[in-house]
This record gives C-alpha cells, structure tokens and sequence, in this order.
C-alpha cells in the first residue's frame, strides 16, 4: 500500500498555515523552501488543498495560501483524500466473474465477499485519520517540539509571512 | 492510497487453493485463465505468497500451487503484506528538518508527530486486515453466493486440479 509523498507536505503546509495571523499567507514558493520540496511539485497539492476548502488562496504578487477553515474543522483524513483523492485503495475488478464459464452478471447480486472486508479495513482507516485534527497536531508540536525546532518554526513563519492589508480581520 | 491490483488476484487464488482437497495443486497458468488475468503477472504474486508461506508450491510439469498453512492461519494482512511489502503506506522524509536554518538531527528526538498519527491509522487498517481468516472468506463464499457461482467454481477446480500421487495425506 502506497500513500503518494505529497501527503507529508500537505500536511506540514496545512499545519503551518494554521499558526498563522488570519491576516497573513504565506506563499506557495515559501512553503516550498520552507520544507526543502521543489514548488511545482507541491504547488498541484496546495491548489488540491485550496479545491477542498482546506486552505484559501490570495491572488496576486503579495499573495499566497491561508487556512482554509479553523484548524479544529480539518482532520488528516480531509488532507489525504484531497490530495490522493477519494478513491478506496483497494479496487475490485470483479475477477471473479472472469474465466471460462463464468456465470453471467446476474449471479452476482452482492458485492465481492473479499472487496467488501478489504473495504472494512479501509473504513478503520479513514475513521482514525478523522479523529486527528490540524489543531491537535499543531497543539502537540508546540507542546513536545524541542525548543529550537519551535524558534525555527516561528523564525521561518515571520520570515515568510504576508501581511494583508485588506484583511477583514 | 493505493493497494496494487495484485492484491485482487492473490486473495482470490489463496481462497480457492484453501477449498482444495490436500493431494491437489492448481497451476499458475490454470489460476491466472481462472480469473482472467495474465500468467506472467499472477506469477509474480504467487511467488510472493510462496516466499511467505501463504502458499506452497510443488515443481515439476505436474506440480502447482496449494496453501501453504490451514486456511485459518492466514489472514488477509498476511496476504497484503506479502505481496505489497510490509513497509508502511506513509512513508516520513523528514522534511520537518529541511529548508533554510532548521536546526541539526539532535534537536529531533522524537518521531514526527504527523508521522506517528499516520502510522496509528495505519494500525488500524491492519488490526481490521488481521481480523478476517481465509477461512472466513471461503465459509462467506460457499454459504452467500448464487449456487450458480459455487457450482461454476467447483467445476473450476474440478479441471484444473491435479492430484498429487505422492502426497503425504
């Protein structure tokens, strides 16, 4: 099973631009820098974020990308399905009405015995990815980070951070 | 996520090589025309499951594949480890430590927290995988199926089967 490497930068981003000012962004470029990714690469995984409503995007050359709702109404199951999408992991192809002699589709009423427990599985899954919100992450950062990571978190959001002027709040 | 669709096809011919009598084998070629799936790819999996001890295989131009332990001892993890590896579906590059300024190793004793909540979902996914036996599988098979479809998979096994002369039981 494979989770696709945009994940872990969706997920830092998100929990990035959680600590932020609501009157600031920080850009797609910075967040890239910031986390040593390249920025076309992370770039598709902030507009996926922004298409789910997870971050929002200013426009413009003093723009970037904010939280897109409060951090406790953002789990990791809403990143992971909007970057790898919604699609379960495992997908039935009904290989058990190929073959020679097969019976034809109307023998088939109920879902594979196998699709539907691999399916259980998957529903464990996303429910514990649900249970984890952004806020608890960013909570547990600040609260168990070595002092230094945390300075050098900060360091880098006052670095980087775009104030809005226009702000509503 | 992805789960590769190998998975499909090795849960499928663990399950039916699990309703054979204990002197038969099924080969590789006779399982992939069963499924309609290519030989060449099933191969590949079949081995797999060899290497873990799902299934045992017997060589020779009569020989084939049979399960390799009562079908109560394997789970469906077991299969999806053997053929997708067992390494985790999130896979931590640590890029918490990259970009300008972040401090040295030392100042990250502990794991992740991203990391470790992924890994907990990951938990889950596998305690509901370990949960369900192949022998739950097949009992499910033989008691909710159209007997149409039963009929159709013992006649299935009927063909392809070869009885072993040597065989211990």
């Amino acid at each position: 099973m494979k989770l696709g490497d945009g994940v872990e930068a969706a997920i830092h981003c998100t929990t990035t631009l959680a600590g932020l000012r609501s009157d600031a962004v920080i850009s797609g470029a910075d967040l890239a820098n910031g986390f040593g990714v390249s920025a076309s690469y992370l770039l598709k995984h902030l507009k996926a974020l922004t298409g789910a409503g997870i971050l929002a995007s200013v426009p413009g050359p003093k723009g970037g990308y904010r939280i897109g709702r409060p951090a406790d109404q953002i789990t990791l199951l809403d990143i992971v399905l909007a970057v790898e999408g919604a699609e379960p992991a495992f997908r039935c192809a009904e290989i058990r009405r190929r073959g020679p002699g097969a019976p034809g589709a109307d023998a088939y009423p109920n879902p594979c015995g196998i699709n539907a427990a691999m399916l259980r599985a998957e529903r464990a899954y996303r429910a514990a990815l649900r249970e984890v919100r952004v806020s608890d992450l960013l909570a547990d950062h600040l609260a168990n980070s070595d002092p230094r990571v945390v300075r050098h978190g900060c360091a880098m959001v006052e670095q980087f951070q775009r104030l809005q002027p226009n702000a509503a709040n």
